[in-house]
């Protein structure tokens, strides 16, 4: 892991959810650019002292010279958004598979880039848009594609927080320290949550933006970064869509949600309740799915750990990321090809694509209009 | 009443709310452009024969004729869009109070010319934006005149409908006809539905739209008439705004719902769910206000008719609308001055603002762009 | 009207029900045993003086004197629970037909001499279990008929209310008043609303109760009747069920609400959520059927009057009963056979089976154990 | 571990639930009782082939054979409820701490046996009624004992399921099958589910039962143990409770859920909805309470791991029983003292009253009427 050290939340996330399952094992970190705090988390996790280094680039190095079967199988980028790129590309030089969290760079030139050099070393990149992982996500997604709705005509996504509502990074709150600095995230609202409702939408339509026309805003006085968007889309097909996000929308805490309304049927998700999937076909009663049932699809139970009642969460569906990657390195590791099943999970194409779209909501902002909003990433 | 002959569907609402507390009578009507459906209409309603007329002008000219205390006191409109002006013309100017049905005009020029006519003749002018008739919406606008929740920030207005999805108007459904001929709506979804969300959206905050940006889409093919449009809102004092009306959004059946965040707290309520205000304060837990409990503003509870637990619903609220009117129609021909809770009730100026409102995203919808929303109605 | 003096909470209730659709008239009544208030209730309600009665006895004289199609139809018995006996033996005695409030006596003797009056002066009677009157429980009761959830074995009826927590009555509050007084209301919660659980699990099911163990209790220190009863019950064929209703449920409103499992399926419907039901069979998601809907059976479309989406609720339902037991009024006055949606409404049988239950209920209490509880009424 | 061999539902949970926060490792165990099917198993989860053994009688003798720090440090016990004592009988007397499923024993006799063993080989022993885990349920207990509802009055605690309707114990679906076992499970749906709800609701209210009256049903032909239970239930101090469990609730999943009303408030928790505790003091707005905000009690946030608005689940709550239990068990070996959060997680004297709990239940469905239900375990 690099990234994650003491008071990070994402990173304790990312251990949680890769150990969850207990087919991966933490061996090594880098987890901060100070060396002393990077021992202090590695011995906290009681790493061994020898594999917690002081900078990414000395772990890739020594990892990577470290003999076949005692190195690492992949690293785990949990770093600040402009860290990303660097690190990945030291560890994708040096021949390791990434996990890497969202959004995945600050630039186009780092995404395409990276996008490139996944390519060109042969290695499994995985980014942690996590909500992809919920099986009713998952089953949403199946239904599309089965024509339960017919053909798209409207996508309504949300994410909706509060926390942001008051200038907390002015008292040293880490979490909204470096989320609201344009250095290190590029990005705000729109980028710590807008691309993972952007993505979300795409993942679950299959869609891709062809225009939109995004109203960004910053309401905190002094902040130097957006903390709430909202936009009009224009999907490939003639779909409509609305999107918005928020991080001043007091006493909301975590609400990604989605509406897909088709021409013969109509998808509602919620991640804040989200073992339930909502379906009403034109002139029926509406169909509420529950996870842990026979009468999913097969990649719904796939991604299912408990029975029906058992409530799963944020974790599991994280975690399923984390499986998903793992079985796909493991399978490239064993020279084997992974399957379906094994291969769902966002890639570093979505991850340029999740840039793209970062950067082009800014660019409408800025114009007050309409964008191109069209792109395919390299690789 | 003029319109509201067999089959209707408001009508008949109109009717049941004007009845409901026992307050007001029907006593005459032109219920059909056709003398013989509005004979048989009045039949249906047992009426005075004699008092049921074949058109609006004769009803007027009539009604005007008969001596005072035998006359009606106030005509009831409810015929589609594109008449109300001529109809509320003609009783306006024969001296009578006036409720109309929404949206007021098809044109603003028709719209501006009732607010200058109701001034003239000073009578009463009660328009039907019924929504703003449920206890908790009141509730919801007090709470924002109190300060509850701060400075608003962003306003979220929904009402998507799913009835049109299909192109029913081509069955000879009387409803979806009317509704989708450009002639006789005005407008589609922008007129039917999107002026009730500009309208709650209005009343709640007491914010005036400064600038929008629509998108305006028939998703039907060959209907000549909008039937879903989204768009993004500034409003006065910098608050920003997402509101979003559509009639194929297939599941949805009457889905009109707001969410109004301000800088201390937040407000939520759904017109499916109307008892119900959902209020989360910056830094507690969501409080769940209910219809009918002592806790509530005053005007929330004198607009309620039964004790909590009891739901209160469609009728009722659309009720407090000729109830209020009701009252100030009777103050004034009583020569008193009505209470505050008398007069709340939607204006004729309020009408010409939904009716700019609906010309003016339509206009953005053909230009592609944000347009300047600014306006004061006369009078 | 006999009762719904001032302050009355349910004589409004059923002057607003009796209303709604326009085909009935309140055109006489004995508001209060008190002949001053009985007075001044019928002048707020702008009655004829001459129709406004001292006491039932002169009511029930007087308009039996008068020519017939002068006279009232049907009375409306809205008194205090002791007084529904009397005065509904003095109506039907002079030919008069009922609609009398619940429950319908304080005695089993007075309930069956009630059934027998009934039969012997061939009135139609209709007692305002106003909750079968929801057109989701009409839906229900269809699904449980058409054998949609296969043979019912368990039934879980709540009614929960918290009003009464704390001795309100010492206060002069005049519904909390009679309500806890055993020689006005018989029984407290048990009879005021446990007989409503009763009858609605009665009615949607069809069936009848075997036996019951019933845990009566008082809560509130020197309140000389029930205020919260919980029983477990066998019925007839087999299912088990629970029974509990309450006053002193702090935080409860009015809510109502039912579950019936059976071999193939589930029902539920809420009562403060009246447009809901939610029907899950054994091996499907969830399916919510919504009123309103072409989808639904044709009771429930028949005793609905907006469009889904639309909210119904409280005085929608009571109408229902008054609008099925007008019907058959008037046709049994026409000399023709009601139909099957005019007789849909609770019966004096249905009453004299709520007196059994509350007083089996009160000696099960008593004894402290189980005891028999099927009961055939009379006529 | 002992039990959660192939196909063991309750085993996987364990061990997931222990595993999730990283201080826990699964390093011997005798999954099954048959060797080869434990040596599987021990294989799956990649043990050291010397620590997984043929029995749980091998495994502590051996375990304990080992160098201290080399050895376990406590047994997990996840068979059948039939072996639970005496597998926890072996490891305590070889001096182990246990942590334990529910429902303890299959007698009483069996249960108390075990007290008096924890007490006198001073072990730690954890018992796992999970849902006792979750953060919200945490809150409630807060809240009760802040006296934030007053004095209780009456609780409601329902466990719904319905996966049993049908008799699927007889297509060898394992779960099922010695669920239904009574040799194997000692009871059904009353010992599997009933004593969980039994559990939650004396741990929120603190309250003891006084007395109970139980009807216990087998609603499948041919089932040798039941598979519904209601009842009726007398605490301590004059509060009356309503308590039901079933099996054969089609539709139902997992629905534990609990209503506590006392004199000044109520709480409300649902177990497929963990985040969220409803509050309804007298006289003000419902409060709903949302897991991981700082409002909450120490101890409730004490026992949540992520931020609010990114749900928790069953294994979070799960992990919470072990992560409680391991905490005390580490205090333990190192010779300090745990401190209150430690030791908050159910103990063998919790599983003693359980048992009572369960056997006086069937003894009372077996008298049909009240009998007495006061307990204290031993020790």
């Amino acid at each position: 892991m690099v990234g994650g050290g003491p008071g990070a939340f994402i990173g304790a996330v990312h251990r949680k959810a890769a150990a969850l399952d207990g087919g991966m094992e933490l061996v090594a970190g880098a987890f901060s650019s100070n060396a002393d705090k990077s021992r202090q988390q590695g011995e906290a996790l009681m790493l061994d002292p020898a594999r917690v280094y002081g900078s990414y680039q000395e772990m890739a190095e020594k990892e990577a010279a470290l003999p076949e079967g005692e190195r690492i199988d992949f690293v785990s980028i949990v770093t600040p958004n402009h860290m990303h790129y660097p690190t990945a590309r030291a560890f994708i030089e040096a021949g390791f598979h990434v996990v890497c969290d969202k959004p995945m760079t600050t630039t186009l030139d780092d995404a395409e880039a990276l996008c490139r050099l996944v390519g060109q070393h042969d290695v499994v990149f995985a980014l942690t848009h996590n909500y992809t992982g919920y099986p009713m996500v998952k089953q949403a997604r199946a239904m599309v594609r089965e024509g339960r709705i017919g053909t798209v005509r409207k996508i309504i996504v949300e994410y909706p927080q509060g926390w942001l509502s008051q200038p907390i990074e002015r008292t040293g709150q880490k979490q909204a320290s470096w989320r609201t600095d344009p250095k290190q995230a590029g990005a705000g609202a729109l980028g710590d949550i807008g691309s993972h409702a952007e993505n979300l939408a795409r993942y679950i339509s299959g869609l891709e933006m062809e225009a939109l026309c995004a109203d960004v805003t910053t309401f905190v006085e002094g902040r130097p970064i957006d903390d709430d968007v909202s936009m009009l889309v224009h999907y490939a097909g003639g779909a409509r869509g609305v999107l918005h996000a928020s991080q001043i929308s007091v006493g909301e805490e975590n609400n990604l949600n989605i509406r897909i309304h088709g021409t013969e049927g109509s998808l509602q998700w919620f991640q804040e309740h989200p073992n339930y999937l909502y379906y009403r076909a034109g002139d029926g009663p509406e169909h509420v799915y529950k996870r842990g049932n026979d009468y999913l699809t097969e990649v719904a139970k796939h991604n299912s750990r408990l029975p029906s009642g058992h409530p799963e969460a944020f974790l599991e569906a994280f975690a399923n990321i984390y499986v998903n990657a793992g079985r796909t390195i493991a399978a490239t590791l064993a020279g084997e090809a992974p399957t379906a099943f094994d291969t769902d999970f966002p890639t570093v194409q979505d991850g340029a694509t999740g840039v793209h779209f970062i950067l082009t909501a800014l660019e409408s902002g800025r114009q007050k209009g309409w964008v191109d909003a069209q792109y395919t990433a390299p690789g």
